[in-house]
């Protein structure tokens, strides 16, 4: 089959074997997302080689269960040992085990089929295009932050960074009424981010340190920061937006190291949240109930052939989710 | 009034004017004990200038409230302003207009003499001998960790270093009957922390990176780490150590910056939980009920004119608590 292997560096292969995972499902990849994950995996991150990818939407090709095949699914991308105290009691989001498609140990969707184990695979209602689909995952991931804070009307939240992923952080947590204040480097990502209900207010570009911060924001403290921006510099900007007590939620993964002023935590009592993967199942009902609009974060989609176009126009500040779509692939 | 003043450097001063607050109490400090934060305001932490000092016991010397005049008292260290809606609620501990005793604004202990508002005073009982009252203060920030976190007979805790505040810590912690590691690079503090009743393991000097952990450790996770090991490269071993959604407690406050790689943070989502000052009360009822021994912990106490020696041995990695006898100032 044809797919993008991360070795060093991308390549577009067209003789990858198709995998085969005993007791597992084989899914036909129609499209994936490119994720900021992806772009970092390509730049030393968690170490992956091999198919990255994980924002996919697919028909179902082979199963063990027969009422699946056929189906058009997305699918829960950590797949856990089955046996430890987390996956008994279901979630094999923390198994220490786990392979995670396209990003530990496990082949991803850049490629024209994957495998999951049958568990993992959730079927999309039609009333979910394509496009939209690829969003679940990352969607779920935003959703994650509402399972871990409380953030209610009466909340005053701050997102760092306007990119794609802090766009569906924005979209959740307008759910919940708070009030709502990104911060963004980019004029036309700020300006979606108003449309989705926030104040958007631009950053200077070369520095996130507080003298920079513009005159608006003087004195202002969140309950909640959302860190987003993908951008070792944001732990910083997020610390000094918290308020006293208050929560700043960790949501980019990226390679290299922090720096923490860890005496500011103390002295503030600074809570500080790591959060990743969330629910398939409410990122679905956010989308088919209508609740949130991903489609205007859809920047271009392009066949697998067109992957070196694809991933440049990810990296570019300018793009939002750029989609490979996969069922192009003869 | 003799005092040591902090301006670049520290000096003994022995024409120092009485503080004179309006509507505060005037304290004749008996004993004083130097805490880590001291010796890092040494070094620039806080930026402060003045008389540092914030762990004491004295005798009220005057107060409008006459019936407070003569006791022997410990003092809540944070002074608010008394009308935002923190210091409303009781608790002034994170006014953003507060005064610190010896760290923000705010004259400290180690002086003849210090004001602090009447409502910061607390009478201690005389169960409680000078040396032990010292202590009242970061034994007060020990048990802070138990008003944040939840720890109980079944958690798996660490605490990561084994000087003067990690050993309240200890104390504090083996209260909850958690199983109880203490990660140290000392011998002699690390016995004291057996005798606590946690297992004391000895890292490695030089390097605190995962490599360097003794194989005892190996595989281990622990629910709740505890970073009070007072230098930047705790935090990295801490963020090791801890389960994934388990919880890590900074106590440290120092001057300078950490490092932290957000992506372990947001992986495993890791909770880091900043920890400061606590009540006094919870402290003075530890320590009357003796739920805790903090006499040997006491290296030496010396006489304010021996400071020199006295922060010398408060900076030596074989010392513990160093108080200073202020009393015998004639």
């Amino acid at each position: 089959m044809r797919a993008l292997r991360f070795d060093r560096e991308l390549k577009l292969i067209d003789d990858e074997p198709i995998p085969s995972l005993p007791g597992e499902s084989l899914v036909r990849v129609l499209h994936a997302g490119i994720c900021n994950t992806d772009l970092e995996i390509t730049r030393g991150y968690a170490g992956f080689t091999g198919i990255p990818g994980h924002e996919f939407v697919g028909i179902v090709a082979e199963s063990r269960n027969g009422s699946i095949v056929g189906k058009r699914v997305v699918g829960e991308i950590n797949a856990g040992c089955g046996r430890c105290p987390d996956c008994r009691s279901g979630d094999q989001r923390h198994c220490l085990f786990r392979t995670v498609l396209g990003i530990k140990n496990r082949s991803g969707a850049f490629a024209e089929f994957l495998s999951l184990p049958d568990e993992n695979l959730i079927e999309v209602p039609d009333s979910i295009s394509n496009l939209e689909a690829v969003f679940v995952e990352p969607l779920a991931a935003a959703c994650r932050i509402l399972n871990q804070v409380d953030i209610s009307a009466s909340s005053n939240v701050a997102v760092v960074g306007d990119g794609k992923l802090a766009q569906l952080i924005i979209m959740v947590l307008r759910s919940t009424g708070c009030r709502l204040t990104v911060l963004g480097k980019h004029e036309p990502k700020l300006e979606l981010a108003s449309k989705s209900g926030a104040l958007a207010i631009k950053i200077h570009p070369a520095g996130v340190a507080l003298p920079h911060l513009p005159a608006e924001l003087a004195g202002e403290r969140f309950d909640v920061v959302v860190e987003a921006s993908g951008s070792p510099a944001g732990l910083e900007l997020g610390l000094n937006l918290v308020r006293p007590r208050g929560v700043l939620v960790l949501k980019s993964t990226h390679h290299g190291l922090a720096t923490l002023d860890t005496s500011l935590v103390v002295v503030n009592e600074v809570i500080i949240v790591g959060s990743r993967c969330g629910l398939l199942a409410e990122a679905i009902e956010l989308l088919s109930k209508r609740q949130v609009d991903v489609k205007p974060l859809v920047t271009r989609c392009m066949p697998l052939s067109d992957w070196e176009t694809a991933f440049a126009e990810a990296a570019s500040p300018s793009s939002l989710k750029i989609v490979l779509d996969i069922s192009q692939v003869a």
